[in-house]
């Protein structure tokens, strides 16, 4: 499958930083009841998955994911950390034989972003839910991204990322569709919340983890598809991603960045 | 002086519905104990200085405006709401005899935005509070904003508005560097944070006040600047006027923007 940001070492290191730094922002307000059979499509390397699984001890969970070589990484992380409570499966999740109102919920983060047609995966969800289950999508907004200083260069590389992702028939500013996408699925909309990071240098930490261990490798994962498209020279590219990286220990660096976290039900049942 | 958003009397309007709007978003958490002396510069028509009257019926205004066709509005204003805590003034901040160490508190709020050279403000304000005192700050960053449909015209209106702020020397974008700002000032700061809103079909009343009544009517003010410099042929403007307004009823419109407030203490004596 195309994906934006590739499937490397240094990717699977970010997506995992990630995941920790990011727990209370993106988790919070997700609980499953004990006994729950709760689908996850999209796991990747399982960033999300051992973070559901061990906030979820009582549930099970059916982690479904499209790159081999990410759900063995998933599998073999699973064994290493003792989970007993996960289930993973290699598959497209549109080739996938869902069976009908077979999951109480389903959650997908990060996912739909990279999908042409993310209606198409939230129909899909719609039946194989069961009735009064719920859909949770986490899913970022890069049109929402800013931080001082903002060279010329490190808003080119940013927007290289944007346009990459573009390039896919992805939609990387799909955080303000979840409202309208879950609308229109026909869920019943539970809640959509902007769920933000915003750090300085009262909050050195905050500030170099977001930078170093999420948005400067999440823009260096786009490195082929920009210079392969010629959208910027090498130049300045390396420019570019050095001044998101001075961000961090720059007197006056700050960083913004909202995800959109949002809940749908099914309340009816689905032909 | 130069204001990109003019002083016509639907910009008053503008004024004065946005900041109920956002009241709470905006004042939650200043209040300034009986007794205080507070400086506001800055006060326009009024708009966030009666709220500060109403919110903190102890303390005693000062607050300053460089236009006279403002000022005399807020005085009206103020008479006709039987405010007896603000004394108004008209005054240039950079002219204005400010005496050492005069105020417990001062509150600024969509100011610094519109000046040439925010540090010095900020440096008189350190220099005319008393020690321990605090400067409260807000500020708006117009590269936060974003929206569904965001259509090509939408989005340029909006840059129009952007660079329109800039040719004045101003910055649309200071609310990131809201902490930087009273960092290199000399103050503590005790916090920064954004105050965001953000709408969608599910909550229509606020969707339609933040798009009909703060950021469209915004955006509109820069009319003349952004026709008179080029920027945007009058038809498109016109469009991508259109297309803001229409987010506020589009099945899939949903707005996101963010507000900066920051808090510095004055922690010792400056000479």
């Amino acid at each position: 499958m195309p994906y934006v940001h590739g499937y490397t070492d240094r990717e699977i290191r970010r997506l995992m930083e990630q995941s920790l730094i990011l727990e209370d922002l993106l988790h919070s307000g997700t609980s499953y009841p004990d006994g729950s059979n709760v689908l996850e499509v999209g796991c990747g390397v399982g960033a999300q998955t051992l973070i559901l699984s061990r906030r979820n001890p009582g549930a099970f969970f059916h982690a479904l994911e499209i790159s081999e070589e990410s759900i063995n990484k998933a599998r073999e992380l699973g064994q290493r950390e003792k989970i007993s409570n996960v289930e993973f499966k290699h598959s497209d999740l549109f080739e996938y034989a869902f069976e009908p109102e077979s999951y109480d919920h389903i959650f997908i983060c990060f996912v739909l972003e990279h999908l042409c047609a993310p209606e198409d995966a939230l129909n899909i969800f719609l039946k194989t839910l069961r009735k009064g289950g719920t859909v949770t999508v986490i899913e970022g907004d890069h049109g929402s991204g800013f931080w001082t200083p903002e060279t010329p260069e490190s808003r080119l590389a940013w927007e290289g990322l944007i346009r990459s992702q573009r390039d896919l028939g992805h939609d990387p500013n799909i955080g303000r569709r979840v409202y309208p996408l879950l609308s229109a699925s026909r869920y019943v909309v539970q809640d959509v919340s902007p769920r933000w990071v915003y750090a300085d240098q009262s909050n050195h930490e905050l500030l170099d983890g977001v930078i170093n261990k999420i948005i400067a490798p999440m823009v260096r994962s786009a490195e082929n598809s920009v210079l392969g498209s010629g959208y910027m020279e090498k130049d300045a590219w390396i420019r570019g991603l050095a001044d998101i990286e001075s961000v961090a220990t720059h007197p006056e660096g700050t960083f913004f960045y909202t995800w959109f976290k949002g809940v749908g039900i099914k309340k009816q049942q689905v032909i």
